[in-house]
């Protein structure tokens, strides 16, 4: 009997546990397609021959259909509010679905069945796709009345969300601040200290500190650009961290705080602004913002491995920029990207500050030749090329059109497109999502994974009646918020190109 | 011990058998990128809106990586060659190095293992992609080489392939023949027939009676096309059987004789004309070879339902055209490409036609309006296009521009692009294949489930020094071949884009 007594322990092995992560993890490459992916692993290559892949290739599992309600493109609000409410709504909508009726997310979800919650973006914080997974406007371009429902003020759970880092404090700032967005004088940062117990920082030292894992209480609030934070090629690292950083150092919170009240976690990563840059046809900002997309994706990697319990998903909303390498004559030099030190939109910067020098015009073509086209990377600028700058309506574009074109990448648009994006997975169960799904799908996965149930969530959301009219397009709102002073192409699309 | 004996054997199930599968079908959507799926489905959408999904979009199980030795935008020659024999080789390349040597081909090794082979193709069957398989040039543009090594008239091995389906008889016919495109005397057509026991056929009569299993001894030539079959949107079923009727047909011949001699199969199916239409900017012609492979696919998935013991991949050897959906402003109106009855290549010889008329220019501009842009589904043709039109390099690329901007459609290169493309698979162990791989590694993995050891077959070619001599570029066929009457913008490109 001792023989058989082993021989069915035995086979209880090849049993299939109905096991579940505990934490979950949804890290979203904003304006992340295919090309971008060909792009930047043959950048890597060039770098160094011995990368033939990048980090992402190996955990490619499938695709993910993307269309919104009312377009075969979508734009990311729609998309953030695919992924957290696992429903079809138009483009613009955050968190709420075609009757502008409020939607329960993942996040909501995980909060109200006492999971802890993390949003970590290089957007500002208010923005479209991280708003979509924890907020309910009829309107992406309110961010104001986002930023509100962010940290508790006007969110009808209260504060659902524990920790969140990225930029757009401005949306937190009243308008008696210089650098506020809001056209009111709610003081979000100091109500959201006072009343909903945040700690709201700029500050690098506070994150250092966090990072280091010396300090950190949730909810926890690190918010260290005014509007976006910088694009990675950009990025000044004594004012702001990398995503990689920001994503460890969540991870380790949140896994800390959760294992002290014995529950788990669901963070919202995003690596943002690969999409701006799709939308401003800038090839060092695209590049270099998925080339940390991809080390922070490794580092997740890293990171569950150590921590088994933890699950990751990951794909882009959509497209951006119709981004074709090769053209013409399937041309392609990585050298030319090589040469430049900044972003088009850094060099853009440059060029009108020097449009305003007080010198003669001599002086200042010398100077776009030298600092703007010259540090750029493009040598031997013609007469018709400086021309061009000079009459672009987009300096930025221009630029960034000029470095694509010789490296032998065209953009095939200045927004979105339809291409299915790739689907990511590592850890528990993720490899049941090998093949082609729709974004909803995605949504549903990760909450069933997470046992939980989206519809109550959206009953309960729903069945508050004042909620449900305040953000009712015809009630609220109508005032026009305080136009952001925008920085880039993106917005500028975003605005052109919803349609609802 | 009864109880004992019951459950070893119980235990024995869940082992992992190392089954392999008896037959092998290699699918390739020739310039099928993800755009172009996400294309086709969002039209079968707009037609049907229960359609969500296309076919192949339930087989995707990863991506391939494609660049070719020598750049990273491949073309087709160097791609298949990937496929074939698991080596990167440059554009152009047909089966051999970088040295001009051969390397050993699947389905070559397949033949040698006492395999049936097949190719089954829409192009010429002695274009790229299908010589990649069983022949070696140096240069993809040696039609009549590939065609004489096809047959078996000048392969070292002798005749490796046993069924053939495809266009470009025209390459098998000596040049007294006014359909040739041979600068010989060879007569293939019959040499075949004679020497190496083919049946030779262009009749739609002889294929009928094989596809209802009426005939069918093996070796097997069905080219019904002198260059390249139709696309499938101009397609006379009078003349030419779709690329789903002859896959069938394949599958069932091969099968049959495979099982008379107790052995199994590779075959190789193509849907070769994505490509062209991506090159020609074609819609029309794009859209309905995308969803012809797609009904292939599923004709074969189901067909593999029946024999188990077959396996498929599939995946493209690049992408073509840079088709961006929504451009501009997310605009997408499938009802502008519902209206048209044929590709714009169609509607481009009618226009030369028509230009040829002997009647007066308002007559012939009427019937340009009425039967070009017309029937082609562009009501309001302004003065303007009509003179784009007359002046425009190519009338079919003019057209298909025309029809697609109206469409929301953007092509961004008359080339190929360096995309990933999709892996879909189905079969037998086929899901060992989830996830981001170089196309030389799709080759291996089909010779490993065959048993195969392409290295061999590399090493027999080479041995053969004879051959070896024949095929390097300073011995053989500095003569230029007589040049094929070119339809279609698909071949310039390619002349001008190879580069070794
Ligand atoms: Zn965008
Ligand atoms: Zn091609």
């Amino acid at each position: 009997m001792k023989g058989t007594s082993i021989l069915l322990a035995a086979m209880a092995m090849p049993v299939i546990h109905a096991a579940k992560p505990k934490n979950y993890v949804f890290f979203l490459p904003d304006g992340y397609g295919p090309a971008s992916e060909t792009f930047a692993r043959d950048y890597a290559n060039f770098v160094d021959e011995a990368t033939v892949k990048l980090p992402v290739d190996s955990f490619a599992i499938g695709q993910v259909r993307t269309k919104s309600s009312d377009s075969l493109v979508t734009d990311s609000a729609a998309a953030a509010t695919a992924y957290a409410c696992g429903i079809k709504t138009y483009n613009g909508a955050i968190g709420v679905d075609g009757n502008h009726l409020p939607c329960g997310t993942v996040l909501e979800a995980a909060k109200l069945n006492g999971y802890l919650t993390g949003l970590v973006v290089t957007s500002r914080i208010t923005h479209a796709s991280p708003a979509g997974f924890a907020t309910h406007v009829y309107d992406r371009d309110m961010e104001a009345e986002i930023a509100e429902q962010l940290v508790g003020y006007s969110h009808p759970f209260g504060r659902v969300v524990d920790l969140m880092m990225g930029g757009g404090k401005c949306f937190f700032l009243p308008q008696s601040d210089e650098n506020s967005c809001r056209e009111d004088d709610v003081d979000l940062w100091s109500t959201a200290q006072k009343r909903y117990d945040w700690t709201m920082t700029s500050s690098r030292e506070a994150f250092d500190n966090l990072h280091k894992g010396e300090s950190g209480d949730l909810p926890f609030a690190f918010i260290p650009a005014n509007s976006h934070m910088a694009y990675e090629a950009d990025r000044d690292p004594q004012r702001e961290p990398s995503l990689t950083e920001m994503a460890i150092t969540a991870l380790n919170l949140l896994d800390r705080k959760a294992k002290e009240h014995e529950t788990g976690f669901f963070l919202f990563l995003e690596a943002s602004r690969i999409d701006h840059a799709g939308h401003g046809h800038d090839p060092i900002a695209h590049l270099f913002d998925i080339i940390e997309y991809n080390r922070a994706m490794l580092a997740v990697k890293h990171w569950i491995d150590d921590h088994d319990d933890t699950a990751l998903l990951s794909a882009a909303d959509h497209e951006c920029g119709g981004l074709t390498l090769g053209v013409p004559d399937y041309a392609w030099y990585p050298s030319v990207l090589a040469r430049a030190e900044h972003t088009s939109e850094y060099y853009a910067a440059i060029y009108k500050d020097i449009v305003h020098f007080n010198s003669t015009e001599a002086q200042r073509e010398s100077l776009i030749i030298d600092r703007v086209f010259g540090d750029y990377g493009i040598d031997n600028v013609t007469p018709k090329e400086i021309a061009g700058l000079v009459t672009a309506n987009s300096a930025a574009i221009f630029l960034g059109d000029l470095l694509s074109a010789r490296a032998g990448i065209n953009w095939s648009t200045l927004g979105h497109s339809a291409v299915d994006t790739t689907l990511f997975g590592y850890g528990l169960n993720t490899e049941k999502l090998v093949g082609n799904f729709e974004n909803i799908e995605v949504g549903h996965f990760i909450a069933a994974e997470l046992g939980l149930k989206l519809k109550d969530v959206t009953e309960q959301l729903q069945a508050n009646q004042n909620f449900v009219k305040l953000i009712q397009p015809n009630v609220k709102a109508k005032k026009l918020l305080k136009r952001f002073q925008l920085e880039h192409e993106h917005d500028i699309m975003q605005a052109h190109t919803r349609k609802h």
